[in-house]
């Protein structure tokens, strides 16, 4: 009882953070998740080598995952060229040579996981960035606008929490028992139906999307998300963890938090994306 | 002897076939690279397979690593607009999400070396189309020039055979004993000589670029061919085999004929990229 109110306390203080970051402007935006984006990677990297498969530098890759989102940030909202993503490269390739010199046991294993690193967490969350600044008219301004990123996440939370409140009620069919056993087919239906229900209202009061297009995004949203989830559960399963790190009380770790955005975020942007194609 | 003569027969040829292919336009390179591409991705998995600590969808990840390479080289030809890299994309989803349903031992490992395949050798080629087409006086015209992609094919191959003919019969100091023991550093040098000459006498007849930015092109391509070089054989020594594949007699495996390249490429593409800043 305790800890469901901890839990449920930690994870208002979060939402309310992400959304007044995320509307407040770009500024707060970019610092919010240029901290997240570090904060996943410092924590991806340290299960990694803990698990004791490979050594990664955890300090040049939390950095180079940091860059990343910066740069993109930089680079979408045309504050800066693309020559911003240079040092990005040199970064991953100092990280590639170096394992050259530092006589480690599995140096492939360390490269791998050190890209899958960036890849996993760092890319989804840089191409968040192509959400939230958007080409206006004229072709130099670029404009930040928090609805796209702010819905993404909307809809991941009324989904998780949906998912959540209806499985607990009528959970009896496993929807995927060897990776995540708490998880039922009735409650990722509910949390889909509530997403589509948030959906509809938000269609109501934002009209940059229309209906079939918010029902969509919510749709795409909700089934990238939960393969996000079960992808890092059967992460964690492989390494025989339970959570990725204890800093959030009732929650564990922010990539147990963020899990879902790093398959939601670029299911939506190429979701975005068809939807401007199509117009 | 025998095996020497052979080496050298299948080298010519092989280098025959990348300058005719390039020097003779955009359709026969786009071909070629594609294939080597296809190649070097389909070798690097297959023995990753075979050391048994991964098993990656080799025939997924190799359909991904040429379709990089020929929707990169269809983007900056103009051809096409950045739309073609959305099925990329998609298979990468694909690769990560369809882990879940095939109950693997070490799925991490297969993301993580899946990811690797396309970072280590994809990409790098798919960097080349970005010297392969320039943009010209119009911004929608670009056109092939097929200089660059040679230049940085010539340089690899003078500095290699230099550092071979040098290092046979002046070699004394190990330059890595531990990955590479045949490398001597008068080797190298001597490759990087070579390689320097290579570039004067070309600024003579290509006035492309100034004497100096061909020396520097020539020794940054040295230096990360050498690293490149270096990296594949600590792979390989890692999984304890001699060549990635004996498709070629004398030489090895794909992999092993473009280890340098896959270093030098993204190096060079930097290097020319400051030079137009600079200019």
């Amino acid at each position: 009882m305790k800890n469901l109110f901890i839990r449920t306390v930690i994870g208002v203080i979060l939402v309310a953070i992400i959304i007044s970051a995320t509307y407040f402007g770009p500024c707060s935006y970019i610092i919010l998740f240029t901290l997240i984006t570090a904060l996943c990677v410092h924590e991806f990297t340290t299960i990694m080598n803990a698990s004791g498969q490979v050594k990664i530098n955890r300090r040049i890759a939390t950095l180079a995952g940091a860059y990343l989102f910066l740069s993109s940030a930089l680079f979408q909202s045309n504050i800066t060229t693309g020559d911003i993503f240079i040092p990005y490269i040199l970064i991953i390739l100092y990280l590639i040579i170096s394992e050259l010199y530092l006589k480690r046991e599995n140096p492939i294993a360390n490269w791998a996981f050190t890209i899958f690193s960036q890849l996993y967490i760092a890319v989804p969350f840089a191409l968040l960035n192509t959400l939230s600044f958007q080409s206006t008219n004229s072709p130099t301004v670029v404009e930040y606008n928090p609805i796209l990123p702010l819905a993404v996440f909307v809809f991941i939370w009324v989904s998780d929490s949906g998912a959540y409140l209806v499985g607990v009620k009528f959970g009896k069919n496993r929807l995927f028992e060897r990776i995540s056993p708490k998880k039922s087919w009735e409650g990722s239906i509910g949390g889909a139906t509530f997403t589509l229900i948030a959906a509809f209202i938000l269609s109501l009061y934002v009209p940059y999307l229309t209906l079939g297009q918010w029902l969509i995004l919510a749709l795409v949203v909700v089934i990238f998300g939960t393969w996000g989830d079960l992808s890092e559960s059967l992460l964690k399963r492989t390494l025989g963890i339970k959570d990725s790190s204890y800093i959030l009380p009732g929650h564990g770790g922010f990539l147990d938090r963020f899990d879902s955005a790093l398959m939601a975020i670029p299911a939506a942007v190429i979701c975005l994306y068809c939807f401007t194609l199509m117009a």
